[in-house]
């Protein structure tokens, strides 16, 4: 019973790898279909949302049943509660992936506004810190779920750039507004993406370690004020 | 040892809605420092989060140890793996109250760029998902749950609304931008937690019914078209 247990961990492990995957993929058809102005694209990532709604039922259904059946103790039964929280975090993520999807077809039908440098960059770190945040879960490496977290800072310093950047287009032109939304839009969303990760990463971490770095805890008591944007 | 258990699961009941009136409380103050002009009262949704972050690791813990010791099954087990959920939405929700927070004390060091009506609006309706959805948890109501999932569309038409009138003014007058752009972060964090409850609404039907209404698969069937904004 043992080994079918473990079979049955490790088929919850690659079912992981698998929705991360395809939000990955969901997230990067999304921010192309802006960049290469490719509406086409931007269906990919409400298929692929599809695909990534049923398996978090999927899993989710799984989960239970490992937890009825099995009734696992310590890292085991830490390692399934983890990954139930997971697949919502992932659920949502693919959320964030239509709305930019969204977004982009809104733009493909208007002139270019701008260059795209600083969004695809932004969606590239994020996809990493989805897969490696995912990957960190399933290999047990806080390490590379403490990579996650300092990537998100990266992340939250292209946004704060872009948003200049685009406030300034607004200024001086107000027929840019409604797409220049459109695209603070689209970085909230990939920002949102990041902090999902971030969420998990700590989350891989305290199940790891057991040590809360949740909330920047640590942070706090070296005296860093809160903030404010 | 039954009783002891049932014991253990009305404490986890009342702590959920302690942290659900906490939560609520964080988007009152939040809204109200805005709409006051009163940035004490942001600092009041500060602590609150402080308050909101402990009770998340508190209450996980109790569910694992739940889990654990008494290892159970059915209704109990789905009602346990429900409520870490849940803390993870409810801590999210208040990172959301602490975005509005920050949002309110810039704006409130501006002249104020129009009266507040929507946003309390969009506020009150929000606060009422987060009660309401925690309740309906606690007291297993499927009708309860169901109103909080029908609220969401109200929050969307007003997001909506405030986000043609935001643009508007921001087309007039490119001195607005800067506090509009504020205001329009405001409404997604409103609609972000109203998103939360929604998400949570479902789970919440899904437990009682375990019929999927997540992804909305019924309006789909009915074959109503993706609605792109």
């Amino acid at each position: 019973m043992e080994t079918h247990f473990q079979k049955e961990l490790q088929e919850l492990r690659e079912n992981l790898l698998k929705m991360a995957a395809l939000v990955e993929g969901a997230i990067s058809d999304a921010v192309q279909s802006l960049v290469k102005r490719d509406s086409d694209l931007a269906q990919k990532t409400f298929e692929a949302e599809d695909k990534i709604n049923s398996m978090e039922l999927a899993i989710d259904d799984s989960c239970l049943k490992l937890l009825a059946l099995r009734q696992p103790m310590g890292a085991n039964l830490r390692f399934i509660t983890s990954a139930m929280k997971i697949v919502t975090d992932l659920e949502r993520m693919g959320d964030q992936a239509v709305n930019i999807a969204e977004r982009a077809i809104s733009l493909n039908q208007e002139p270019q506004l701008k260059p795209y440098l600083d969004i695809p960059r932004m969606a590239e770190i994020t996809q990493s810190m989805v897969k490696d945040v995912l990957d960190a879960f399933v290999d047990q490496d806080s390490k590379l779920a403490r990579s996650v977290c300092e990537r998100d800072d990266l992340v939250d310093g292209l946004n704060d750039q872009v948003f200049r950047e685009l406030l300034t287009f607004m200024m001086s032109d107000p027929q840019a507004i409604t797409r220049a939304v459109h695209l603070l839009i689209v970085c909230r969303c990939l920002e949102r993406i990041a902090d999902h990760a971030t969420n998990l990463a700590e989350d891989v971490i305290f199940m790891l370690d057991a040590r809360v770095i949740k909330h920047h805890a640590d942070v706090k008591e070296e005296g860093e004020g809160r903030n404010i944007s």
